[in-house]
């Protein structure tokens, strides 16, 4: 199609509140249109990638046997209610009333739906496994969306549903579908997106991954082992620490730090060693305001999501009241009176001398020693690993901690869904049985968003191929020149006629405003009709990544196109495992 | 793929609750399952069938230049006020608030998104014309959703909309839009579909037109001439009455009708002519409860959308009170005393004497003659046309009335939305003007349920093979035979390499229940592998309604499967104009 008929606008100038370059882009190119707090309209280019990927994500799918329905937006509040997520997911489900005061949700993730559809269907063991999965818009009421079409309140997502009558065969299909999940990021132009061990939240189940794609303008903290593989989410990182180098056990004493309020400050002012030292960190549960402490080594820091996993609730930062019996800022474990739960993390076991808060203003312990002065306690692991800590998996100090957008997830679910909505199967035997589900999604505009982060210089996106808006980019640098104009108009028919799907520019612009257009799009091949080579019958034919830029034949320039594209396209392929 | 391992049910038990067989069949076959109040999900088959409709959609969409967006479901609720829309829908527009408290609306219908995405892009002329469609879920609150996927609250719709600089270049615009409604219907297998004047109801604008797929079960009164081939929704059809013929005038003389409360009764008692009487249908005005009485001929009816058209506001009928001064069964336009406003339907113009009521309990008035009993009045046409009445078009008495689905429609906005939302562009003078726009729509769902309601028999769907789920069914009638196993199998195997889409069931079943399963998903071409056959080496091929069956050598088969659905496309081509 022709530039200059292209709905939507392309600018210069920066916006404002953006603080990554894919929200930049995407707005400076006339991709995306805000609308509301997370909620954007699509421009053509947008919607030309969004199909693409669709696209590709369809053709994964039916290859691993997942067969493609569609779940409502709109839901009946009544379905979740029979999960038990009506009432124990926040605000983040938009809850209203229709015209019958018909208490009513918009979908955000579609497990109950799954089950409603299949509740019959799948009443024969006969009929396992099998899975399901759509393409549709979901609304999550997101407190702070950011980032353009990274973090948004609606978007457009692919989510499948697997059963299974054996956790074995539950396993054999979650490989399958990680197998169609690389393949999906690899055909989408990042191959370099990583699976990592993740949380599984509110979606609930016990094993799940993240697929993540390691960016610096990325929300999640990423944590990976370069010696062995290992990685998860920081969420998800088990957390070991090696205390075996401490100072040996010494005398209890209570000395006096005053006006010392922060471990380090304690530390400072004793002289003595972060590492040695446990610190407090108090929440109140959200149902009961109950206080917890955590209790852990001065250097580390409380994993609030791991703390909510074992807890099995909520929690939030503790208001410290004087009724708490909490002494703000000289808190430990000995000599607590506080009415409240605590919780010794992992960091401090196989610590022979700790300094430590007194529960008493002004004074904190030396030379505590937890078995001694204490007793047995359960040592809880609920502290973020840090960089340069020990992996998990390989015991090395080689934990590297990186920055990263999810744009993909799979769950093992497990029966919570299959249980309390109850679906149940007859086995071979005629016995009942619960099916085992598991879960799996990709955003689609955050995919779309999270290439356009990966893949741009400062002027713009730099599309891979298979989900470019178009892939080629005629542009004819002077249409008031007949010779231009011949050439660039010939081009663009033979072009048209074989289906190659172009751009063609060809308005009355300076050159700068052209190509700065042409950065902005991002497509890939990029053919210049200029006056000084069209006297010589001859065009330039670039790639946006500048990596190739030659001057070609106009009789020749279907041919060196092709080539160029099946470059740039077995460039993706390779990477297609 | 394999039939065996299709999500989705299909039943032989008739379900309870519908009226319509596109509704039984779409329950029965597997197509849709209930999941709320016209909600519902699509199983794979629907979900195939209606991919195929979007594309076929998609693909005369962008014939017509018409580029695609995506607009957001939940709206901001500002964006309605803007237009007026936020106060002026009534309870199908689903209002609520998100967690911030602001209020926010479901999409039914996108013209204000449509111009919130363009107003900047489109502030100078030389950008004109421009059209922009999505195809996307959209949620009208209906208050009595039916019929299955015919009249739901959730559904699926291409909305497209068109900007202009003058009322010629939308009329231009329209028409090739027209055009393209006229393809896609045809490519979808309904080539009858007609394009009707309608009412523009909410949407707004002057001329307007639905596309009404003419069956016993639809839901509209269509007129039709089949003289001059003039059509119109009831709602919008003008109503021609020839009083030409009618008795002169006579003396009025009010006579006791006692216990004549209706005025066949009262035309019954005096030996009158119905033809030839007055009858008043009282309303009141939502807003204010004022009376509104229409006096009509006693055999004509009120029209309410050209009633609330003329009004301007909206009506509900009335509740006569003793205050009102309005004498229930014996209302009449002489005499009249009550407070309220009083229209003279165009039925009653030229009739000199009247049969009316006398406004005084169990009198009638006889010989009244408007123009001299009353004066000069003002006749306004809100009475609906008759089967045999007057084509409004070429004057013939051969109106035609038809039950109708409309599938589609069409709009000529004028400046509604694009004055109300304050989008300009500057013309080629530099002077500010509003841009004039268009809008057109296709429910997706709709249309599948409607293909099925034309096209079926008593067994099940016969579905066009433009947009049938698959195009072969392939049944292997005893699997546990080898000679028709192998036969079978080799044929889903050619079929498969050579990218026909089939359906292959190879379930141990009955004849009776493959072939029951088989007419419940409608697919055009049939091969059954049966035993008897399968002995010569030998198969059966049949189309779906039954209009071709032999029996082919398997050696054969490929290509005369080819021809047949060739034949199937040539005959949903030669409807494509």
């Amino acid at each position: 199609m022709k530039l200059a008929k292209l709905v939507g606008d392309r600018s210069k100038d920066r916006p404002t509140g953006c603080v990554i370059d894919s929200h930049v882009f995407s707005l400076r190119g006339g991709y995306i249109k805000f609308v509301a707090s997370g909620i954007y309209s699509l421009y053509p280019p947008m919607k030309r990638i969004t199909a693409k990927i669709e696209n590709i994500i369809r053709q994964e799918m039916d290859a691993v046997d997942c067969q493609e329905v569609l779940f409502p937006v709109v839901l009946p509040g009544s379905l979740w209610e029979e999960s038990g997520r009506y009432q124990s997911v926040g605000d983040e489900l938009l809850r209203f009333t229709d015209r019958n005061d018909a208490p009513m949700v918009l979908g955000m993730t579609h497990e109950e739906a799954a089950v409603q559809l299949v509740r019959e269907y799948g009443q024969t063991y006969a009929k396992y496994p099998f899975a399901i999965y759509q393409i549709q818009t979901k609304f999550r009421d997101e407190a702070r969306p950011r980032a353009g079409l990274i973090r948004v309140r609606e978007f457009t997502m692919k989510d499948a549903y697997s059963f299974h009558t054996s956790q074995e065969d539950l396993e054999q299909y979650y490989d399958r579908m990680a197998h169609a999940y690389d393949r999906i990021f690899a055909r989408a132009g990042i191959p370099e997106t990583i699976s990592v061990k993740s949380d599984s939240g509110m979606i609930g189940g016990s094993v799940s991954h993240e697929y993540m794609l390691l960016v610096d303008a990325g929300e999640d903290s990423i944590v990976l082992c370069d010696s062995c593989g290992y990685s998860a989410n920081m969420e998800a990182a088990d957390t070991t620490v090696d205390n075996s180098g401490c100072s040996p056990a010494a005398e209890l004493t209570k000395v006096l730090t005053p006006h010392c309020k922060t471990i380090e400050d304690v530390c400072k002012f004793l002289n003595s060693k972060v590492e040695e030292s446990c610190k407090a960190v108090m929440y109140q549960k959200n149902m009961t305001d109950e206080y917890v402490i955590v209790f852990l080594r001065g250097d580390y820091e409380v994993n609030e999501t791991k703390l909510t996993n074992y807890l099995g609730e909520k929690v939030h930062p503790a208001v410290i009241t004087q009724e708490s019996g909490i002494v703000a800022g000289f808190c430990g474990p000995y000599n607590q009176k506080a009415k409240c739960q605590i919780i010794y993390d992992k960091s401090l076991e196989g610590i022979e001398s700790l300094t430590a808060g007194a529960n008493e203003e002004d004074y904190h312990y030396t030379g505590l020693n937890i078995k001694r002065d204490i007793g047995d306690v359960e040592y809880v692991d609920v502290s973020k690993i840090q960089s340069g800590g020990i992996c998990p998996c390989c015991g090395k100090k080689t934990i590297r901690i990186s920055r990263g957008i999810e744009v993909g997830n799979i769950f093992q679910l497990g029966t919570k869904y299959s249980k309390s909505m109850g679906m149940t199967y007859t086995d071979e035997n005629g016995e009942l049985k619960t099916p085992i589900m598991g879960c799996y999604g990709i955003g689609v505009g955050r995919l779309a968003a999270s290439v356009l982060e990966a893949k741009h210089d400062e002027r713009g996106p730099i599309w891979p191929i298979s989900i470019a808006p178009w892939q080629v980019h005629l542009c004819c640098m002077r249409v008031d020149k007949d010779e231009c104009r011949t050439i660039a108009d010939k081009i663009y028919d033979e072009l048209m006629a074989a289906g190659v799907e172009v751009i063609y520019d060809d308005r009355k612009a300076s050159a700068g405003a052209m190509l700065a257009d042409a950065d902005l799009l991002g497509v890939p091949v990029r053919i210049i009709v200029g006056p000084k080579n069209a006297v010589n019958n001859e065009v330039e034919l670039v790639t946006r990544d500048k990596s190739v830029s030659m001057v070609v034949s106009a009789d020749h320039i279907m041919e060196e196109t092709r080539k160029l594209m099946d470059q740039l396209w077995a460039k993706i392929n390779e990477n297609v495992k």
